[in-house]
């Protein structure tokens, strides 16, 4: 930097060049006095930038005999809350688009604005810093079980949730309490996917801290942390506190509800939410949801006050004891459906079957086993033997989605019954057109197809028969296998909606489990072997392939069919894009992923329109 | 069948009409004396259905009021000994075509030929009847573990290995075994496929006799067998017996050599076989064998020389004591692939680098494990840790393959070092002009590849450089996975053939998990939702487009690339038919099923003739 007078790096602020002006001055403010004219043309450069970009500033400028020299530009960092302010109020001044406005915030920065933050004043002590797997902050007393956490819930306490790693059994816990913390695991581990589903905040692979579940403490050097101590987790920075930091609640109004509207005058795809319990389908369409596009009946199964009845069913050595333990879950069901029916009226209700294989729902311990054993009259040696008949090598790929069903048609018989006697039911209380779609997990051709429809047409005679009415629904499946994509044109022939199941479509596509890809994943990614994370951004080369397809295939073979995605990837904003592409008609995420989902989609919208595809 | 004087089949034999009315004469006596008109008359419609069907008639007819009336007529039955001897004399009596004798005989009926069968006039006691997982008869003392059966092979013992089920494991036991049996798993358990590959006789799923391998008993009833008492296998039946029943050998000259002649004049596809041991490379060309088409070097690494030196590989903490471990092995791979090359001598061999994910060597039993502790010194704490750390949910869409390869390059580095060395030293040796072919396992995309091939290229120079010479190589891949098949344009700018690896193609093609699908396959089969079994004959509808999509885009890409697939499917008559439909280069089949391949390979090729298409 020989021979240079003046280096540097000014930040334009917004809205435009009378503001751009006071700001250097302020900033800089010899630079008026001490070389006027560099000074006025600086200026003027400035507002030349900022009128060409369309957004502030982020300038580097020297100044060499007094000669002014612009070095580079960008667009301005700043926060999403002052982002949408700039961009709103340009918008109003009609300095820019409505539709620029909304081009301009990038969608998954608003998550910031979707969650609690930590008040940024307050003071705090850091215990560590880990991968942010799901954003918001939040306080609680620790605890180190699913189960203590929920009784402390029901008491009105506040808990953190801390486990070396979650699993499906932790699902009950996982939801009573305010956020989770785990020493093991990744961005797609268990408690990072549930956690961001759920609006949860998480922090997840602190390896340096010890969690001893059997002591239930949590050590870090000399510092110890014990059950009912407070900590607090800021979920978006990864960030672990001792004791409760003061949060500040998230706003939902103004701007941000300003930009909502903006972008949902551009989109086409309609944003549907994967949700299963009442809490969360609220949440949902307070966020805007249009409809459930993907209804996981087995997460009710999880259920404190179910898993009992669903081990009784497993367990059952014959279908009369399979059936008994059915007709206990019928009602329970029935009245989840009808709760989710109530509270999305006349939207759509996407419920899946029953989809995972039968040795998740195992009792994890030997007390729990015994207890399974009590209450179906077996042995515990005859329980071990059935629990040791249901392990399978690669459950990914084993006795799952409709393969259950159709092995074990009692069980779909239970749900599908369920579904419609809770249609019936909110029906005839609310007079409103409820029309349930039924959809069937994990179909490799459409001879699967035809059978299931045949059982679902075969029920819903019986409760039509039964209460003389009417009860219409809708059937379609999930596309989530390659044969499946392949065979979209004759399975479209038996279903009125494609869901893609793109979790489960890039698992099969690549041959890549999630649960165990992170061994080799970020070495991968490290040599430019993936460009992404596949199980975070669609991996359009290969699974896309396959999405367009069977799309063609399944419009080819009914036109008015539904296609959409559900999954973590219906949730990220550059699969939103290949969605739109691909001419999709709905995506469905997690309820705090749709105003993200909502603006990705108008974006979407905005990118085909400007390229004239549209 | 009112008003009926006579109803009758009868068998016509061969060749022709002039032998059949001897027959109807000797089998009908009174026919002829009894209705002369009407059995001249029979004689001649024998002799014109017989003309017409071109083969030995079954026939059933009836003679009503002094009127002939024919029923029914289809080819008659008959051992594949005896349908050979037929084809063969009325090719060279002029009756039919060589051409018309290679279609007549079922190539999947050669298996009774090819493996020793029991002595029908031997008397037997038959123990029970399961399922017939690999043909041919073995006798034999019972043995319970794969080590009892190594070390009394060793002595001399023919020993028959007795298991509830098999794993990897168990294959030196396997090896040294004249025959598996186990209580356990359908035909395409483990015992199931690695006998039919190794030609051993192996019944499966015996599940009535219990299998007692701590105190080394096999029961049914009041019957035991204990370790060393004798028993027979029949695994063409699925039978067995009690005490050493006589086999009789298999004669592969005469009959069966002139058609397999005529087959191979036939057909355009090459035979390749799945061997890595000198044995069974040695069986295969006997066979007919054109090449190794699939050699799993990971086979190499279970011998019981090798085992914990492949264990102390794993268990290394760091590369450094990797690479000692890998020193070890560099010679004994060394030594087997140079076996290979002098046994194939220029005909092919494809090599394919490491591809089971590192578990499936871990030791099984804590003996061992502190064996390996011991090796590696470290801790039995740590050595347990390191096995939890390897164990995966989904192993089969795990780390393994070429991700096994590029995250622990030392291990790919030691085995292409070990292939290029083999091939200076029998190069030098003999003389011949052996080029290996090296196979990449598990790619997703082209990326992998071409990573790999710089990492070949690389060896293959060093090698060149130490030894002044050179040494030409083939670079190809397995296509294994959908993504690999639908990028397989891109992939083949870096590979010079294709192997498709339809086992695992299948399994991710329907996600479908190949250990676990017993469970609900038969229910399948039985509703008709699945046409085959389909890790025995190719889905045709799915794996199959697969398959076509990139047989296209990689001949689009490189149109002298050779293309085949390896695996079970490679030995399965229609799945080779639909081979041969798709222009494929060669199919590659276990060592016993060569000889079945070359058969339905020439069938193939005459149906496209056929038709036209050829």
């Amino acid at each position: 930097a020989q021979g240079e007078d003046v280096v540097a790096g000014i930040r334009t602020p917004q809205p435009m060049t009378r503001l751009a002006a006071a700001a250097a001055k302020a900033t800089l403010p010899s630079m008026e006095d001490a070389m006027p004219e560099v000074f006025q043309q600086f200026v003027q450069v400035a507002a030349t930038l900022e009128n060409h970009f369309r957004d502030m500033q982020d300038i580097e400028f020297t100044v060499q005999h007094n000669k002014l020299w612009m070095l580079q530009t960008r667009g301005g960092k700043r926060t999403t809350a002052a982002a949408l302010r700039i961009a709103i109020a340009m918008a109003e001044e009609g300095l820019i688009t409505k539709e620029e406005a909304v081009r301009r915030i990038n969608p998954a920065s608003l998550d910031q604005l979707l969650h609690p933050g930590l008040d940024p004043k307050a003071p705090r002590q850091r215990l560590t810093k880990a991968l942010p797997a799901s954003p918001g902050a939040a306080s609680g007393a620790a605890v180190f079980d699913a189960d203590t956490a929920t009784d402390w819930a029901k008491r009105g306490q506040a808990v953190i949730l801390v486990r070396a790693e979650t699993s499906p059994e932790d699902i009950h816990g996982m939801h009573a309490a305010k956020g989770i913390l785990t020493s093991r695991g990744g961005m797609t581990s268990h408690a990072a996917v549930v956690a961001r589903g759920m609006g949860r905040p998480c922090v997840v692979g602190a390896t340096d801290l010890k969690i001893d579940g059997q002591k239930r403490t949590l050590t870090l050097g000399n510092t110890i942390c014990r059950e009912g101590d407070k900590i607090t987790l800021d979920g978006s920075t990864g960030e672990v506190f001792l004791g409760e930091v003061p949060t500040i609640e998230p706003k939902l109004s103004g701007d941000f509800a300003i930009l909502m509207q903006w972008a949902d005058a551009c989109r086409t795809l309609k944003i549907f939410t994967n949700a299963e319990t009442p809490h969360d389908a609220r949440v949902a369409r307070q966020f805007g949801a249009e409809g459930i596009g993907l209804c996981r009946t087995e997460h009710m199964f999880f259920h404190e006050d179910r898993i009992l009845v669903v081990r009784m069913m497993i367990f059952a050595r014959e279908e009369g004891q399979r059936q008994a333990a059915l007709a206990l879950l019928l009602p329970m069901q029935r009245d989840d459906f009808a709760e989710l029916f109530r509270i999305m009226g006349e939207l759509p209700v996407m419920v899946r079957l029953l989809d995972p294989p039968l040795h998740e729902f195992l009792p994890p311990t030997d007390k729990e086993l015994e207890e399974v054993a009590r209450a179906c009259s077996i042995s515990l040696t005859e329980a071990r033997q059935r629990a040791a008949e249901l392990h399978e090598t690669n459950p990914m790929l084993g006795h799952r989605g409709c393969r259950l069903g159709i092995t074990y048609p009692e069980i779909y018989a239970m749900q599908i019954r369920a579904i419609f006697e809770a249609q019936q039911i909110v029906r005839k209380e609310t007079g409103q057109n409820i029309i349930p779609q039924i959809m069937i997990p994990l179909i490799h051709g459409k001879p699967e197809m035809v059978l299931l429809e045949k059982q679902v047409a075969s029920i819903a005679a019986d409760v039509e028969a039964e209460h003389q009415t009417k009860l219409p629904y809708i059937l379609g499946t999930m596309i989530e296998l390659p044969r499946a994509a392949l065979k979209a044109g004759e399975i479209a022939e038996h279903a009125a909606f494609f869901s893609f199941g793109t979790n489960d479509l890039t698992q099969t596509t690549l041959g890549l489990s999630r649960d165990d890809a992170a061994s080799f994943l970020g070495k991968y990614q490290e040599l430019g072997l993936l460009e992404h994370d596949p199980f975070v951004t669609l991996d359009i080369g290969g699974v896309g392939e396959l999405i367009k397809i069977a799309s063609e295939r399944g419009r080819a073979a009914r036109p008015d069919i539904k296609i959409g995605i559900c999954g973590e990837h219906g949730g990220d904003p550059a699969s939103i894009a290949f969605c739109q592409q691909v001419g999709m008609d709905y995506v469905s995420c997690s309820p705090y992923r749709v105003p993200i989902a909502r603006l990705a989609a108008a974006q979407a919208a905005l990118a085909l329109k400007k390229n004239g595809e549209f």
